[in-house]
């Protein structure tokens, strides 16, 4: 029998007819014949509320306490919902994260699957149930109960989804699918019928919020379609998927923005072997997050202008770090400009196509748009470009990519 | 080292502030050199909070899955306080009731404790941590997770203290100790600063609302101390605890009003053998709660009326059965009274000493209380009367046991 994993997030369970609109969605589903699994965030704002509760009692909690306190958020869930299904007059268990068999390392607040254990989920399958499991949520292997990071709970359902060898796994939410820019920003952004792990990836990595970048790992590693789709329509989403022969000839599938970038340039640094090596772990002993590399050189080659881009929050931290470096290595001054975007198009087509970039700088160029520093890896490029040109940027990159033409093989 | 256990009620936990506060109580019992075991309820009306939701999603929820819903209420509780005792700079742990070893039969919503297994509980107290236990829940031998009963987080308190072998199980709570009468009635009442658990238990029976049965009963078993008193001052509450030689000494210890009965009498039934056994099996075979058995007999004992005190609530099915038995049996009229109360003496000293009867019922002569039917057991005296003269009749007996008057060994 096919089995399906149906994932609700919080915007998707806020009250009770959210709740049984849910619950008709798993119905059908079992009524079509298939076995299902629902995995189901907090409600709400459930967990907003409980971190505010945490923060009124304790500047910083200890995180197993933490766990304890917010993994009562998808209990709540996985009752209503059961009680919801029954009320329909169908059978359903709610499943805790311990009774789930979903058993994970020691690390509170992000602790990673180790094993699910399936004999429980089995034989509530097989009595014909629908099982409701308590997303985010599992326990160490000596019973204490663990959370995966927040947003998790779209990996506990692609996990799930890979030990039970779903069909899909069903990502219910607020949007109703993956769109080629985001459409708050690029109102003629089109919604993609389907898009391979690979793109999915760098496109959360990039800033598309949608998943949790450890769910569509799940799913790439262990080959389950990923369907993202609204709860609240029936429309189909968007299916995260194998790349199939066809999915090549899209040479670019989204693009994207990341916002709330800076940038840190370490200036006349000699270009010694080993240098650049010690900058970088020194960033990284002080946990600072590297976005993309730059680097230049100039003098012959003899000089470089060394730095990275970071997340806007860890600036300060980055800014002292470097500031010391160069006054311990005698280097130039220290630039830093903290008014930059990142503009990213993404597409597993750029592999087997050329022309692809000359394409993007052609399009930025003609919307006079400056480009700070360019990185690249297989299936994306990327610019730095100032923050109050990142829109102007992304809306001409859509255009001369044409993303808002559904694509010749999917029409 | 001596341990103590102490519960804290929804009430005593409504907020941040009152976390805290029972924090410092159990930081101050461990400075003392003791080890703490606290026991918590659900914050406030967080309880009602959870039953609404349910009843939004479900006319009749699975018990199973109210609950895996209910039990998160305290989960939050206990979390909270291991935040607060750790903000506060002391090691706290918090236990739900599976963590704790709770383990209980399978009845959702009313389990009873089958066992409690002391492993993690002697080991987590061995490290020096302030344990916090989550109240009113278990789990049954197969995992799943149930419920005590409403107020139950008492009857995990006294369990605790008798696996533990507890020197005191505190009940902190929002009224200061026991006391001889309802003072919400009684303004003179006294708070009593002993009390012995069948008193309590009589005491509780009656309608004295301020402790859960099965906690007393317990305390009883286990001979485990429990000092009812206010979680916001320091001032000593009530001890219940096993009867002393001196005990005997106070006649009547308290007097309490058992409020919304209803009497139901089968009047003309023959008095044969078996008849009276015939009516209650039929009354009993309903669920329908007998408080006390009234019956009287006429025309030289052939024949009899014969009837019984139940829950206002109760009382329509009540008369139904009966109408139905009088029918049956060509019996005489039912004769209902809905606008009765019961007041009730209690004193473990009634054993050894007599005329206690003729009292109350001088007292409630003089008050011109009409008596409707009078009931007995070894250390209650119990009268029903109507409704509207029953606080006269509570003052009236208040004041002939002299209950405002501490007891000479008690001065």
């Amino acid at each position: 029998m096919s089995l399906i994993i149906q994932k609700f997030g919080g915007t998707s369970l806020a009250d009770a007819e959210k709740i049984h609109r849910a619950a008709r969605r798993a119905i059908r589903a079992k009524c079509a014949g298939k076995q299902v699994v629902m995995v189901v965030s907090a409600m709400g704002k459930t967990t907003d509320k409980l971190l505010e509760l945490a923060a009124e009692v304790s500047p910083d909690p200890p995180k197993r306490e933490l766990d304890m306190l917010l993994t009562t958020g998808e209990q709540i869930s996985i009752a209503l919902m059961a009680m919801a299904i029954h009320a329909a007059g169908y059978d359903a268990i709610s499943l805790t994260g311990g009774q789930l068999g979903l058993v994970t390392d020691s690390a509170h607040t992000r602790a990673r699957i180790q094993a699910i254990n399936r004999n429980r989920l089995d034989c509530e399958l097989e009595s014909g149930a629908i099982v409701i499991a308590a997303g985010f949520q599992g326990v160490d292997a000596g019973g204490e109960i663990t959370t995966l990071g927040r947003g998790a709970s779209d990996t506990t359902a692609a996990a799930l989804a890979a030990v039970l060898h779903a069909e899909v796994c069903e990502i219910n939410t607020d949007v109703d699918g993956i769109y080629t820019a985001d459409p708050r920003l690029i109102p003629v952004a089109r919604k993609m019928s389907v898009i391979s792990y690979d793109e999915m990836l760098e496109m959360a990595g990039c800033g598309a919020g949608v998943m949790h970048s450890r769910a569509i790992e799940f799913g790439k590693k262990y080959d389950v379609p990923i369907h993202v789709r609204s709860s609240f329509t029936d429309t189909p989403g968007t299916m995260i998927m194998n790349e199939t022969k066809g999915m090549e000839d899209i040479v670019v599938r989204g693009a994207i923005i990341k916002a709330n970038l800076a940038t840190i340039v370490l200036t006349g640094v000699p270009n010694h072997p080993g240098v650049a090596a010690t900058i970088f772990a020194e960033v990284s002993k002080h946990n600072i997050l590297v976005d993309d590399i730059i680097q230049n050189f100039y003098d012959s080659g003899r000089m470089a202008n060394v730095g990275f881009s970071t997340d806007h929050a860890q600036l300060g931290e980055a800014v002292e770090v470097c500031s010391r470096l160069s006054a311990e290595g005698g280097f130039g001054p220290v630039e830093v400009d903290d008014e930059v975007c990142k503009v990213s198009v993404v597409g597993i087509g750029m592999r087997t196509h050329t022309g692809v970039a000359a394409k993007l700088f052609n399009a930025l160029a003609k919307a006079r748009v400056n480009i700070h520093s360019i990185s690249t890896s297989e299936i994306v490029i990327s610019c730095i470009v100032r923050r109050d040109e990142s829109h102007r940027a992304l809306r001409a990159i859509h255009d001369a990519f044409e993303l808002d033409e559904p694509p010749e093989n999917e029409q």
